[in-house]
This record gives C-alpha cells, sequence and structure tokens, in this order.
C-alpha cells in the first residue's frame, strides 16, 4: 500500500489506539452483567475515574451516588456522581479530603450485604488516594516517602512501604466497604497488569507484608519516628492477603490495556493494507536506550527486510523512564523519539510517533510527538542540536521547535506509553 | 520442534555463528580472485590478524612476506608472516615498536607499482596501531586521548582527533605504501559496517578533518601543547580525503560482518525446524537497557505469540555499552544476561545466550554467558541477589557462581555481539 500522508497515518493509529481505551469503549458491556439488589455506590480514582464514572452514569440501570477523583483537567460533567478534581502526581489537600470523603462515604452509610460498590480505578490513583494510616501523621508519611525516592530502593519495595502506611491502600478501601459486595473496574498502566499494583490496588489484597516494609527502610537505612516503627510492628498494619476470606465476594475487572490500544492500531492500520506488529506491550527500561534498540529494529526492516518486509508498522507499549541530568523540558515520549531521531539519523522510509495515551507525556502540555525523515534537517536549519537536547533532557522544546508536538489534551484514560513505527 | 537441551542448541548456534565469520572461512573466495605481478607484502592488525595471516598463507599462490600485529594470545602460526602480539585495549611498547616496523616495512622496500599489500583488518587494530604523528610525542597523544575520554565526547569525536594524531590511522598507512596498491580486507566490528570506521581505518580515506579535530578539542575545553596545535594547524595533519587520486587503484572489502554470523546462526536454527529472525545487526544502547526490551519481546512472543509463533529463536547483534557504577566484574554480554535474567524472572519458556565473538567479554576470560529458566531459582539457592550482582556490575561473578559462563577462548574473530533468546 502507499501512504500519502504518514504523519496523518501514524496520528490516525494513535487516536484509534486512545478511543479503543475510552471508559465508553471498555465499561458498558462488564456493566450490562452486573445487578445491585441494594443500594449502588460509585468511588474511584485516576486519571480515567470522571469518564468512567460519567459512562457508569450513562449505562447502569437504577439508582446511583458517589464520589471520584481525578486529576485537575481531567473532570467530566456527572449528575449524580461527585467528580473532584485534585494534584498529581504530588498530592494535595484536595486529594486528601477526597481520599477522606470516599473513605468516609463508604463507611458511613451503614452498607449492607446487598449494596454494591463499584470502584474505578485508573492510573494516578495512588497519588490521589493519599491518606495516612491511623496514628501515623501527614508529615511522618511524607518524610519516609520522599527518603524512599533518595534511596535508591525499587519501585515495588517503595510500593510496598507506601501500602503498609496508608489508610486505603493495599486493599484496606475495599474493607472499610464491608459489608457490601466491591466491584472493581480497572484501566491498567502497569506492565503485566497486575491488578495489586495499578493504583497501588486500593481494593486488592496485598501479598506483602508489613515485616517487609520494615526489612526495606533498614535496608536503605531509612530513619523513621517512633510511631511509625511503632504502627509497623502493629497486628493493625498487615494488609489483608490474597485469599483473604473478607474478598471472597469482591470481583474485579482489567476493563483494558496496553495491549487493547495497540490491538485496536494494528487492527486500524491493517484495514488499510498495512501490516502491523506488536513487538511488546510491556517495555520498559531508559527511553534514550529503549529508542536505540527500536531504531536498530526499524533499521534492519528498512534495510535489509527481516524480521518483517517493507511496508509495515511496528507498535509498542509499556513504560520507559527519564533518568534527569539536565535541566530541559519533556516527557519520556519525547525523550524516546528524540533519541531514536538521532538513531534514525534521516533514514529516508522510517516515521515513528510517540505518545502517552493519558495526553500528558511527563508534566508537560503534549501528548508526545512526530518524527519524520526530514525532522533533523529541519532541525539544522533552525540551529538545533538534538544531541544537546537530549543531554539536556529537553526534548518537549526540541519538538515543539519543530512544530511536531502531538497535543491532545488529558484523554481521561491511561494504559501507558504508546510507540509506532512506521517503515515504507 | 522439540529441543532436547536449550543450552546446547543455544551453543551450538554461538559456535555455527563464530565459524561463519573465521578468517579461513571468509578469506579465501577473495584471495582467489586477486593475483600481484611484484612482490606481495602482508600488513595488519587486529583480534583477526594472525588468523587472516595464516589463511592467506595457506591459500596465496607465490611468495609472501610481511608482518601483522594481534592481542595477547590471538596469535596463530605462520611462516611466512611474522605475528607480533601486543596489548588491547591499552596500547603498550610492543604494539607501537609493532607500529613502527609495519611502516618502516612498506617505507623501506621502494615499492613499486607492481607490488600489493595485502592489508588484514579487524576490530582492535586501533589500539594496536597507536604511533604519534611526527613532531609529538607518545606522551602528548596520551594525554589527549586520555583528557578526550573524560570530556564526554562521542566516539565519533574522539576518532577524528585520533585520526589526526596519527600517523598511520585515516588512510596514512595505505600512503605510505605507495606506489604500490593496497588491498584491504575487513572484519567488521562496527554497526554500520563502515569501513573507515574499523580499527580508525589505516588504509581507508577519511572524512573529518583537522579543523574538525581543533574544534572539538576546543569544544571540549581540552588543553593541548604548542606541538599538537601547531601539528594540527599544519597542512601536514591532514588526512587524505574520499576520492583522493591516490586511494583510486586500492581496494577494500568487508570479508564479513554481524550479519554474517546471525544468518549462519538463523540458518543452522531454521535447518533444524527452529524458526529464527534476526531483529538487528547493530544493536546500541546501555546493556541493562537493552536487555530489558529483548525480554519485552521475548515475553511477547511467549505469553502472546506475536510477532512470532512459538517455538522461535530472535537473534540479534550490534555493540551495547556499560557505565560502569559498581566495582564488580563481568563484560557487557554478561551484564546484558543478568539484566534480561531480571526481566524474564524465571518465565518458564525462555532461554537466552549472550556473548561476544571474540570470545572475550569485556576483559574477562569468557565469551558470554548463558540463562536458562531456572537460572534465578539455582541463584537463590547459592544465596545470590541478581540485582545486587547487577547494581555492582558483576555479571560475570554471578554466571561463574552459576557455572553458566560460555568459555570459548580468543576465537581470532570478531564482529562483536551474538545474542540467542529462544522461545519454546
Amino acid at each position: 500500500m502507499s501512504i500519502e500522508n504518514p504523519r496523518e497515518f501514524m496520528l490516525q493509529l494513535f487516536h484509534t489506539a486512545v478511543e479503543s481505551v475510552s471508559a465508553e469503549n471498555c465499561l458498558p458491556s462488564f456493566l450490562a452483567d452486573l445487578k445491585s439488589e441494594g443500594r449502588t455506590i460509585v468511588i474511584g480514582a485516576g486519571k480515567a475515574a470522571a469518564a468512567m464514572a460519567a459512562t457508569v452514569e450513562r449505562h447502569w440501570q437504577g439508582e446511583l451516588s458517589g464520589l471520584v477523583v481525578t486529576p485537575y483537567g481531567h473532570g467530566a460533567t456527572c449528575e449524580k456522581i461527585e467528580v473532584v478534581e485534585a494534584a498529581h502526581p504530588v498530592p494535595d489537600g484536595a486529594g486528601q479530603q477526597a481520599a477522606q470523603r470516599i473513605l468516609d462515604l463508604v463507611q458511613g452509610q451503614q452498607l449492607t450485604e446487598k449494596d454494591v460498590v463499584l470502584c474505578l480505578i485508573s492510573g494516578g490513583g495512588s497519588a490521589l488516594l493519599s491518606l495516612p494510616a491511623a496514628g501515623i501523621t501527614l508529615e511522618q508519611k511524607r518524610a519516609v516517602n520522599k527518603a524512599l525516592l533518595k534511596s535508591g530502593a525499587a519501585i515495588h519495595e517503595m510500593n510496598c512501604v507506601r501500602k503498609h502506611l496508608s489508610r486505603i491502600k493495599g486493599g484496606r478501601l475495599a474493607l472499610a466497604c464491608a459489608p457490601a459486595r466491591v466491584v472493581s473496574f480497572l484501566i491498567s498502566d502497569v506492565p503485566g497488569d497486575d491488578p495489586s499494583v495499578i493504583a497501588s490496588g486500593p481494593t486488592l489484597p496485598d501479598s506483602s507484608t508489613s515485616a517487609e516494609a520494615l526489612a526495606i527502610l533498614k535496608k536503605y537505612n531509612i530513619a523513621i519516628d517512633a510511631e511509625v516503627l511503632q504502627y509497623l510492628e502493629s497486628a493493625e498494619s498487615e494488609t489483608p492477603k490474597p485469599h483473604d476470606p473478607r474478598f471472597a465476594e469482591h470481583e474485579h475487572h482489567v476493563i483494558c490495556n496496553a495491549a487493547t490500544a495497540l490491538e485496536a492500531a494494528a487492527a486500524a492500520s491493517r484495514a488499510q493494507g498495512m501490516p502491523a506488529y506488536i513487538l511488546s506491550d510491556s517495555i520498559e527500561g531508559e527511553a534514550r536506550d529503549v529508542a536505540q534498540v527500536l531504531a536498530a529494529i526499524a533499521r534492519q526492516v528498512a534495510d535489509r527486510e527481516q524480521p518483517f518486509s517493507t511496508p509495515c508498522v511496528l507498535l509498542s507499549g509499556g513504560e520507559t523512564t527519564v533518568t534527569v541530568r539536565g535541566s530541559g523540558r519533556g516527557g519520556r515520549n519525547a525523550e524516546f523519539l528524540l533519541s531514536a531521531a538521532i538513531a534514525l539519523n534521516g533514514h529516508k522510509k522510517i516515521f515513528a510517533l510517540a505518545c502517552d495515551t493519558d495526553g500528558i507525556d511527563g508534566s508537560e502540555t503534549n501528548a508526545g510527538a512526530l518524527y519524520t525523515p526530514d525532522s533533523l534537517a529541519r532541525a539544522e536549519a533552525l540551529g538545533l542540536k538534538p544531541k544537546e537536547f537530549l543531554n539536556n533532557n529537553d526534548a518537549f522544546r526540541f519538538f515543539e521547535a519543530l512544530g511536531d508536538l502531538v497535543v491532545t489534551q488529558p484523554t481521561r484514560t491511561n494504559v501507558n506509553d504508546f510507540r509506532v513505527l512506521l517503515i515504507l
């Protein structure tokens, strides 16, 4: 096939991918099978929370009430469910108040076994539902968090500690809903889709233990106040474990994930006669190095017709990371794309797009960016040096200057990274 | 197909790959078409130099003499061509003497247009042929080199400066052979196979300039002695440029490269009924991040049968890098494999091998290592923590403890990295 406009083609794949993981597209079929014999309370948190709540309102038969919290700018109009906006990724007072109100809501209504709590969980929910465990102050929790971030602890280690210092995470929110049945719907932004990891699993049992949390704090020499130590040594701090009978009636459904988005984009590509291959839905690693690998594979396709024939599209998802060394602006997708641009070095057959499906690449105003074979030549004409921008973690400004940012506004969903390599 | 012994299968692919890029396998067909009406002088440098010289001796019709230099332990028995061993990657006096003797050899024999100089070039040749330009001392050249290494200059920038401070690199060795015809045979260890980059291109014209070398020294604020400045500002320092008429009669042939090795391994795999795909012959990037990407692709194959059906083999080559932060032992292939092991986390269907085709992974005694689904369990049984070994850049010791090193001794060839992912 021939592609008239590669930029538009790649953008179309991205928009198709995002649309495929919208609440409106994924949630209704799950709601159709569900009934409540009593009240139906909707709670939730994350970038998709408001969109999911609006979808529930449109498709749920029967009365509804509730409260969800979503990052600023991610709201949607709801009539029965209150939508609160709060700060992400660094929690603020609005989020903490909303978290407290959600707890009060499920604990203060004398819920019964006939009632159903619909919990709408998506990426970003962890920061939005930040509430310290009883007996620990917000300052103490923050101090531990800050020390952990500096310590070099792995993300699963940090999450283990966080879950054991929280009043909500690690299944505690589900316990608060007892004796009502909790049905959780999750949009996964986590490579591997472990539901207990998405938004720190507020309604899922947790296999990590308080003893492990203490061992991690010890391992990284993190000083903690006596109250924190006392809490973590108490039985109270233990999270509910898998197979806990209190979770026997609960359900959870991952309604969509990176694979959903990639499959939709692949189908849209194939429908236009363009073969599409999904390399992986869960690529992790430093963005600039991931870019070098994917660029090398694209060059192999372009130059040697292996492992795929041209033309074709290579799709991938996951969550790359950026180790910030410079002082520039840029998210991981723009940084990926700038490194790919340098590695592709104007190869005439290869085009690329890298965007965050939530519409926000890092903390910038764009979803990501586009690369075309003439990008480096256009940059040179403007006096821009790609390697200097990359060294300064300044990929946003590089693609901004080229007019190659992809801007969508918040998409109200989140299945993490989405990358296209188009090889003509 | 079923693989009885995945370890042996992967090792067999590696040995097939190495064998396919041996001098004895690749050089004779090129020699068959070549004649000398006068004398035939053999010179050369690199990890394959002695093996290539021995092959020339076996297959060349007519008289021969010459001198090649190869790293310690890479020698081979030759009768007509002298083989000198010297230090690599840090040059020593033996290498400098050999470099001087090679220059004397081609300059002192009053070569004519009827004579042919066969130049045998392979990876490692740059360090082995280290000789400062006239008027510059060895100490001055070393000081510039040291400052460059610390400066953060890119490899092509360092090579530009090195070529302009050398009496041999950047085509100067070919000029020294005038008026004889120079025929170069190259084994490429360079992603992309640019012959002027392999061993810093002693017999190939150079597109970089003295002015660029000076600009690079200025860019990185590298202080240089007056003699060095004077030399770089003189016409004498300029390397011969592409299309220089003095190179019109010369020839060069890349006799094998990473693609040769990967194709041979793929063919050997397919011959046993196991589909094989070459992802790329030129992957660069930080070894641990490259591993995360390739592991993610292997998991996608294993778990989702995309983009390839199981069983299959994924092959790749190139040159990864390791940013050393720890104090351990290990080359880039072992580091790649340890990171892959962590990412694969015991996945039951996936096996892997990563080796350097030269038989030396970094500065260690092994070519690389093997990973099997039970590697992490065996490590745990021994009390080894994979992440701690990775953080300490200590992958050699990790795989040594498991008995999973691949040891071959120097292979006397070098087409850089060779990786297998076997997905059953």
